[in-house]
Formats: C-alpha cells, sequence, structure tokens
C-alpha cells in the first residue's frame, strides 16, 4: 500500500467513528477484503457520510430497468468528464466486474462513443453526459431519445439521479483529494 | 396557486406517502405555511428523499463557520450557474430573509461579483463558482485564497460541500422541471 | 435609497448636463417617478447618450410584430446570458409591468425554457440567445425555425436587433459597474 | 464589383431614402470613391440607420487618448473574435491605412498577441477581449493593468464603449449577412 | 524586410544545414522566389524537418478528390480558428493564388460560413471544424453529411488528415512564434 | 483477440505493403509481441504512414532532457483531454512500463493534478495541456515558468512538439476510429 495520504482532511480511526459508520465499514471490509477510501474520507463528517451512503444505495443497490454494470457505466462515463480519479478508478473496478469485461472501464472513460456498448447504453450515456454538463437544456427531445430506446419514465429518473449523485460526489473527490485505494487499479481485469 | 405542473413526474398525495415523509411535510408546511413542492416532488421516491434531507439538513442547518445568510449566497450563486429555476427562487427567497436584504438575491443570481458583499464573501463565492463549474482544477492556491480571508479548513468543506450537494439538486430539479411555488418569488422583499 | 456609487465613473448633476439631456430625465423622473440609474450614468458622455437612447427608443418603442412584453423577454433573457445586473434587474421589472405577470421575469433570467411561455416565444428566445452568443454560426435554419412559428423577416430583424443592442448595453453595464435603482427590485410583484 | 447580395434584408435605393440618410451616403461615397455596404444595409431601417452612425461617430471621430489607429486595433481584434466577416474585412482596411502599415490588419484578426504592437497596445486589447468575451468578469484587476500602462479612466471608457458598440455591429453584421465590398480587400497593402 | 525574428529558436544557416534540407530550401526559393519562414525556421530540428514537409506532401501535394485550393481552405479555416498567424497568412496567400479569388482567404479566414464557397465545400469545412475542435464527437452521422456532398470515403480522410496535420502545424507556429513573410500578405490580390 | 473492426477504412494485409512497412511491422512485432493497430490501420497510407512513424522517432525515441516516461506522460494526458481511445490505452501501457508504475497512467489520464507526479511534471503537464487546447495564447509567462522548473528552451520544443504531434495523431485514431489492440489494457499492472 503506497504512503499517499489519502485525503486532504484528517482520516479518523475506526475505533474513534459512531457505532453505525464503524459497522458499515467492517462489513465492506469483510465484503471487500479492504476498506475502500471513500468510506474513510467521508467519515471525517458523520452526519454527511449517513447521508450519502443512504443515497447510494437508494440508486446503486435498488431494483432498476438499468442493469448494475449499465450504473456504473453512467458512473465512470460522467466521472471522468468531471475528471474525478477517485471515481473513474474504483467504479472502473466495479464496472469491469460487473460486466464481466477487462476493457469496457477504460473505453468508457476515455470516449464512451467508440467503447463495446450498444446502441442503447450510448443513448443512455448522451443523456446522463447531457445531465453532467448541461442539465439546464434538458428537453423532451432528449427524453424522446431515450424513450426510443425502449426506457421508461423510472429509467430516466434513474439516468439522472445517477449522474446527480456523482456530480456531488465527483465534486467532493476534487475538493478534498481523496486517492483511490491501490486495489482498484487491476481489479477486474484478469 | 397557478396550475402548471410541478414535475415531470407523478406527485404523490400527502395520504399515500410513508409516515416518516408525510410528518417531514407536515412540519414544513407548518413552518412555512405552505408546502415547498421540492418536497412533493421528491417525494416520489422515498429512499432518494430521506437521503436528500439528510444531507441537506446535514449542511444548511449545522452550525458553521459560515452565516445561514452565507450558505444560501453559495446556493443561490451556484443554481444560477446551473440555470436552476427551482433552486434559485426558492433559496433567493430564503437568502433575502437570512440576510434581511430585499436586494441581495437578485445580486448574487445575476453577478455575485456585483453584488453587496464583503470581500471575504467575494472570495467564498468566488471559491463555490470554482466547485461548481470546474472542480477538478482546484489546487492549493485556491485554498489559500480563503486561507488569506480567514477561513478554516473546515468552512472550505462547508463552502465545498454546498455547492457540491446543490449540483446534485439543480440537476435533478432540471431533470424533472421542478416548479418553484408562487409564494418564494415575492417573499423577504417587503 | 442605498448609498452605493451607481458607476465607476463620475455622474454629473442635472444642471450641468445639456438640455436636451436634462429635459429627457426630467421627463423620465416625472413618468416613472425616480431616475432610473442608466441615464445618470451614461449621461457623462453626451453624445454616446444620445445615441445609446435614440438606438433604444427606435428599438423598443416603435410598432413592432413583438409586443412591449416580448420585447422585454429578450432583454431579460440575453442580459442573464451577460449576468448584466442593470439589465436584469431594471428590465425584470419592466417585464412585470407589460406582461402583467408577477413571477415572469425571475423564470426567464434564471432559464427561460422552463418559464410560462410560448412556444413561440421559447423559439424566440431560442434565436435571441443564439445571436447573443454564437451570432457568427447563425444560419437559413435558425430562420427558419422561426418563419415555422409565424414570424417574418421584420420580426426576426428585431429579434436580432434587440439582442445586439443589449450586447452593447450589458457590457456597457459591466464595464462601468452601473448599479440598479433600488425601486425596480419589488416593482410589479404585486 | 461582384453579384453577390449585400444583405438578407431589402436593399433601399438612394432616391428612396430620407435627405439625411442620403446626404450622409453621397457624402461618404465623394470621401471613399465609393459607398461601404454597411451604409446601405443599415438604410434598411432609417432610425436605427441614425443612432448608429451617431454612436459610431461619438466613439471613433471623437478626440480620444486612443490614436485612430489604435480604435481601428480593437474593432479588428473584437470583430475576428466574434468572427464578423464585415467588420474585419472593411476596418481592416481602415487600420492599414490609419497605421500606415499593410500587415497590422492580418496580424491583429489572427492573433493580436503575435502582432507587431507595444505591450501598451497588446494590454489594450486584452482588455477590449475580455470586455469583448467576459465582460462580466471584469474587475479592479483588469482596469490596474491598463493603469499601469498609462491608460486614464476615460481611455478604459473607450476601449470598452468601441468594443461595446461592436458587439452590437457584429451581431447585426451577421444577422444580416451583410457582404464587405470588394474594395476593402485591396486597400492599404501597397 | 523587416527585422522582427522569425522565430524564438536559433534559426540555421543555409550553410549549416545537412544537404537534403539545404537542397529542399533552395528549391523552394527558386520556385517562390523567397524562402517561406517555415522551412529556415523547423530546420532548427532536422529530423523533424524532414518528417514535416514528407507529411505535407504526402497529403498537399497528391492526387485527391479534393482540388488544391479546396484543400488550402482545409488549412485556413482550421489555422484561423487555432489563431495562427503563420497558417493564416501563407496558406491565405497559396488558397488565393489557386483558387485565383482574391477575396477568398479572407472571407474563409473570418467566417467560412459566410465565404463565396459552394454547399459542397461548406460542408468539408463543416467537418474539417469538427476534426479541428472536437474530433472526439465525430459520427458516422458527420460521415454521411459528407457523403451526400458526393465526398469519397477516401476523400473523408483527406479532409480529416489535413485538419489533423494543420492541429500539429498550428500549435508549433504558436509554441515557436513563427512569423510570416511579409511577401505573403499581398501575394494574389491583383 | 476480440472481433471488432480496428479501422473504419481497409486494413491491408502484411503481404501487401511496401517492403519497408512491411519490415517496420515485423520488427515491432518481434520486440513487442504482437502488432500495434497502428501499424495497421495507418498502412492504408503508406507516404503518410513513413512520415507518421518518422516524426514519432524524431521525438519520442531521441536523447532529450525529459525521460521517456516523462514524454508518455505528455502522450497520456493531452491524449485524454482529446478523449483518444487509442492514445491513451496505448500509451498508458508504455508509460506504466517505462515508469515502472502500475498507478501512473490511469492518474494521469483522469486528472494529472492529483496524480504522484514531481511538481516539475506538473508544470510540464500543465505547460502540454495549454498547447494541446489554448497554444494561440502561449505567452513568455508560459515559458518562464518551466524555466523556472530547470528546463531548458530544447526541453521546451520537446514538449511542445510531442504534444503538436499526438494533436494529429488523436485526431487520427478519432477520425479512422483505431481500436487499441486488447494486449495494451493490463500491460505493466503486475
Amino acid at each position: 500500500m503506497s504512503d499517499f495520504p489519502i485525503s486532504r482532511y484528517p482520516v479518523p480511526e475506526l475505533e474513534e467513528l459512531p457505532q453505525d459508520i464503524r459497522q458499515r465499514i467492517l462489513d465492506v471490509q469483510e465484503r471487500s477484503g479492504f476498506v475502500p477510501n471513500v468510506f474513510l474520507v467521508l467519515a471525517h463528517r458523520p452526519d454527511e457520510f449517513r447521508a450519502f451512503f443512504a443515497y447510494h444505495d437508494a440508486l446503486m443497490d435498488k431494483d432498476s430497468g438499468l442493469s448494475k454494470a449499465e450504473r456504473e457505466m453512467i458512473v465512470v462515463a460522467t466521472s471522468a468528464a468531471n475528471e474525478c480519479q477517485y471515481c473513474v478508478v474504483a467504479h472502473g473496478a466495479i464496472l469491469r466486474i460487473r460486466a464481466k469485461n477487462p476493457l469496457i472501464a477504460d473505453q468508457v472513460a476515455t470516449n464512451y462513443r467508440k467503447a463495446d456498448l450498444t446502441e442503447r447504453q450510448k443513448a443512455m450515456l448522451d443523456f446522463a453526459l447531457k445531465v453532467c454538463n448541461d442539465a439546464q437544456s434538458v428537453t423532451e427531445s432528449d427524453v424522446a431519445a431515450l424513450t426510443a430506446q425502449g426506457f421508461s419514465e423510472e429509467d430516466i429518473w434513474d439516468i439522472g439521479a445517477i449522474t446527480a449523485f456523482f456530480a456531488l460526489s465527483n465534486r467532493m473527490a476534487n475538493l478534498v483529494a481523496m486517492r483511490p485505494n491501490d486495489e482498484f487499479y487491476a481489479m477486474g481485469r484478469g
């Protein structure tokens, strides 16, 4: 593990943390084999930590017309547009695993228009990038392009809401200089 | 009250809502005299509603080195950059009230550099706008400009986190075409 | 009345001014009940003052296929894009009065695509914003979009010319830090 | 003379025009040997014509701390940024003549930072381009950069006002597809 | 000839140069009557010089579905977008000569949409500008717009490759502050 | 190996190619164990192929004040800004190998400001990105920032020229939809 700081802000010790937050961190450690830095870095502010992960789970863990891999594509494509190192590296790893495709994350991060995606997935990312960069100009014709690809109104909320949540997340990661764990870089490439 | 829809999505009736959400809405109605539309519109997704308002309260209601009026300045300035009608109109009203200044919200929404603010407040908004538009380029020299104005590291997190939270909020409002209540336009102008 | 300066430049006294300019200012004062600051600020340069208001009147006071309220919508939408505090606040007041609508100015200033406008008016503002931000790319297809909404060639000149005139006006106001009169903020909100 | 139309709009015959406008056109024809198309194109709207040229003359013909060549540099540099063919070609010709320099107009139009200009003139154009592209962000530090080069407050108004006037002029020329006279291209290159 | 430096870097004497480079320069001098500065400036790095001109000749001197004038239009339009003084001035001269049209270079440099071009040529430049400014977004619909104008797949490679080569060339010229020869300004205007 | 096309254009068979190009390809295959697609894709145009690789070698293989890893950092950072999938993936692999650092390529591609680089290397990339995105605005103060970090004038040419060469390369790769070999993704991550 490298010696670089993982945040511009103090990173709390596990034992200092409120019980619910400590438990969440121990759970993720057991499941993943390590603690993704976002948990430690955001634990500096327990109330914001709780809201952040509640929001994350409400969007990323629920049933949806979007597959889990598709949701990670949205995260990777919009986080790349926002130049968020933590989210591109960490969610790139998750995308490789969810999609069972070792190439897809680097493709989506660099230029999703050239990635090995379906037309439906490219339309999904066109919309996500518009919400990311220019939400004020979203019109019914943008929605119609998604409907034409078979997305429901609830799917469209999901695409937009995941993009909106990572608009928050990317800004926090850039603000605090959140460092991705070394483990993420090679995950899912086998 | 006008007849325009307040969301592209179905707006639930109060009685359909989970008890905790219904109670929160009744509380705000009692306090404000009306229900701000954001509560009704986001109640379409109860889990996201809960996380959204938990995040909001963690940033906007807590003690901070930033006054409540200053926090609303951040909301108004960055929401104007994102062309978010709901947040500019609703938080503009709150800013007028918090700052006891009937002119300040329109000034900040149009061009904060020309608003009746202190140098310290303009530096705060310079930073907020950078996190809003170009968080990837935030460097230690941006932080130093705030430190020189007396902001602490925790204040800087607050400025950035409020901006990040409204980056989410503005995108959701533009996505669902959230309409501000008519009541907000004239509040605090007396 | 607030004590803030209304211009970076010297503001002449009424009695120092040439007769025609003084008379114009007295006339507007009688009609409005106060002197909008733009008259006092631009009187620093009498020849430019005369040309400015002659141009203004030639566009804003004449008969046109655009209603007076529609012309003010163009002013407010493009002045907001140019972040011109004077024009958004002052012409926002005039728009509320001309349109007899207390909400419309704040809506148009923040995001005209979400304002309570007809499709025809939104097409008018799409064109105005293109002339404002990217006139070099205006093509016959932009014109055709207006023709399809029933605008005549002379109406199109009006839309473009009002936008062009406020491109000048907004830059002058930002250059000299022209301050809107306090009176404008609350006008037409009743 | 080429056969291309000089405007998207009807171009009046001299004899149809009001006396004052016809006289102005005859005067410029006598002085220049031809009628620059801007006079014929804008004569479609006599009141706007009068205001336009009154404004032009108030800025470009008066005494100023800026030489006439320097004022044309502002016109050429900002009109190039606005991709206005009429103003770059016509005022490029005037700049070559005023500066007695056959190279300067093409240099300023392409990249004024690499043109054969003094540091003072480059500072003048830095400011003009900021007023052209981003007037809302002009601050006292921009003004200070000009003061350091010896510009007075009145000179700064002139730089900004010329830029603002051509912001109008460039938009009108692009709107009506105003064509430069063939004569301008080769003038002052001898 | 003016006394301004033609490069930020040392400019070699002809006699110091390797034989093949010296011969190339003598040949161009004999053909043109003077040595275009690009040959002298890039000779500072002989290997890069050889590759640069080999690439240039492979695109600009070969048989192509694009006429030589059309290829120069691509150079002038994209070099103007990149604000490259050397390429706009030097290739503007070549364009005037190739097209036997004294007006066309200034028109294309300022705003190709308003230049005296065919619809086919405007479509060619629309594509070139997209490769210049936003190659990552080129899609099959951009290609289809060219095919509809009769361009072959090999023509499309030519348009893109000329744009790409001058993306390199413009950056080098701006990097080293390459000065166009005085001779170019007036060439082909007769 | 995946079945996706590696170019929008025909890809020649080795045996059809001119002897010198075939030999170059066989050499790289022997050295690398596979043929990077750029060699096969550009062989569609033999003269451009020869010039392209001559230019590449003149910059990337020669002695320089920049290490080979540093040169690859420039390629990766600017190719990411241009969203060039081939160059980010292929040169990312080379960067990992040259720098003996499995993390560095993804860091530089996403946000070089947050990468594990020295201040000197960040200054190098600041300059490269300016040449990539805004070469027309490069001034002596940009050069001075490099000189202050110990870069020589020849080093500065190298930084700029590598950036300029990949401005060409990225546009070609996006134009022809050049696909990176699957092998590159995992190289140097061990």
